[in-house]
């Protein structure tokens, strides 16, 4: 118990949680946006919602960037470091799915966004909350170990039923959109969906290796 | 020769090898999958064999997981660590282009499954063959690295034939298929059947750098 | 000052530095084969650039794998090995996206070449210039820092450029080419393009990580 990676740095090194925290609300709220911007069928709409993401994806790329400067000016152990390293990387990404799914919304233009886009934009959402409460557990890692292991494994069923969301979206497309071009902006916008929820599904994993490790 | 990795570590280490050896005979038996499941042209027969393949890809995860576990609750050196964790993943990578495959086979239906198929997912079980044997031979790699060496080396040279194989392929698709959703569909399987030689090829190259390392 | 990584494999790891000015100087001749293979619009003329582009790409291949090789035989602490490392691949994928688009333009024969290919290629060449600028100071980062700093922000910019070049291109030819097989041949080339300006933009990243640590 006593050699916990956040317990170690937590006194000498008490600047990463409040970052990470950080990261994880901005994918809180891009993901929210997400939910919003699929909602919608007109263009504009989608321009207005992707601006929001956008701005949100920038923010997380400063506090990543700002969690590597720190690690990189910062004496940690190689395992510290390169945790917390995967875990900022991680988080990251979910924001940037989020972020490439708007952007070709608004690049693509399709005719219609599908009914189910908003149900794999509410998953992202329900995983983007998850990880929000492991992330602030994660200060208290050794008396929560237990609930963050579960929020871990909701990522995991998270991404499992987004996957079969996704194939059955896509039977569904190649049995009835015969226009080659709708295929292709439909089929790309959904699998960046689809990612956000395998991205969030990866944070579970590293986390849990941190569990694992020190808690 | 005394600072073998393998050396090293199999006193106090012997569960690593039967992981890695599980997980390389994994990826046989979904390559040998397939090999069967390019030569039907039925949609049921596609299914079955997904099916199957999938359960294969299933127990890769769960080796990987256990490598993976191991790693975490196990005094190594960081560059032992590292080496084991890439090997595992580079193993799991290649059963899961299998996978990703099979069930592109499954969720795009494609008119005809293309004879080339055939030829690529026979590259890939002529590549997880050598994977078997070079993982077999890691835990007497003082000895065999010569034999292990020329497996590697024999990845290279199988990945270089898919290379061609698929290029070819892509240059009688777009000069025949005037339909632009089967184009989709036809490249995007036949992409992933030649990203799984290049996983192999991968995890030559990992083997390699631990030859170089511990032999 | 004096615990820079530089400084202190310098005296007795002289060979890194040759290995890696090779590497951008591979990347900087594949790049202006670039610009020159995208500004014609024959047949012909593209398997010829391309046949160069992909010597440059076995080249750096044999480079970037010296210096693994020599990481591997090398007495260095985890952290240095990392870094060149890192850079080494990074460089490696500048090039690799030069050769795959090269590739794709042969392989899928498209029409036409679009005008903002010839923009998108002219961003590649000006990011290898000063990737080789930054790599040839790396020896000595000590005095060039400064330099050093604003050709890795200047690979920022230039990403920057070419994403807005790029979806600009995107949007036009969702609007304009009504042909599903040439959106296919065409969203792709132009992606791997403007995947070659971020894989630059890589490079800047961890150079800049480097000056962090050692400048």
């Amino acid at each position: 118990m006593t050699n916990s990676l956040f317990s170690r740095f937590t006194p000498k090194e008490p600047d990463f949680f409040p970052l990470l925290n950080e990261m994880s609300d901005v994918l809180l709220v891009a993901s929210d946006l997400m939910v919003e911007c699929v909602q919608h069928q007109d263009h504009a709409s989608a321009i207005e919602f992707y601006n929001k993401i956008k701005k949100q994806e920038k923010r997380g790329d400063e506090l990543s960037n700002s969690v590597f400067d720190k690690l990189n000016s910062t004496f940690l152990t190689p395992f510290d470091r390169e945790d917390i390293h995967i875990l900022a990387d991680k988080l990251d990404d979910v924001t940037d799915r989020i972020n490439s799914c708007a952007k070709r919304i608004v690049l693509y233009n399709p005719k219609q966004i599908p009914a189910t886009a908003v149900d794999l934009a509410k998953l992202i959402k329900e995983g983007a909350v998850y990880i929000n409460k492991a992330v602030t557990n994660l200060e208290s890692l050794k008396n929560n170990s237990k609930n963050v292991q579960e929020y871990c494994s909701a990522l995991h069923d998270i991404e499992n039923k987004a996957d079969d969301v996704y194939e059955q979206f896509i039977i569904n497309l190649f049995n009835e959109e015969k226009d080659g071009i709708e295929v292709i902006k439909l089929k790309e916008i959904m699998y960046e969906l689809e990612k956000a929820t395998d991205a969030a599904h990866q944070v579970g994993k590293i986390i849990k290796t941190i569990i694992v490790k020190y808690a």
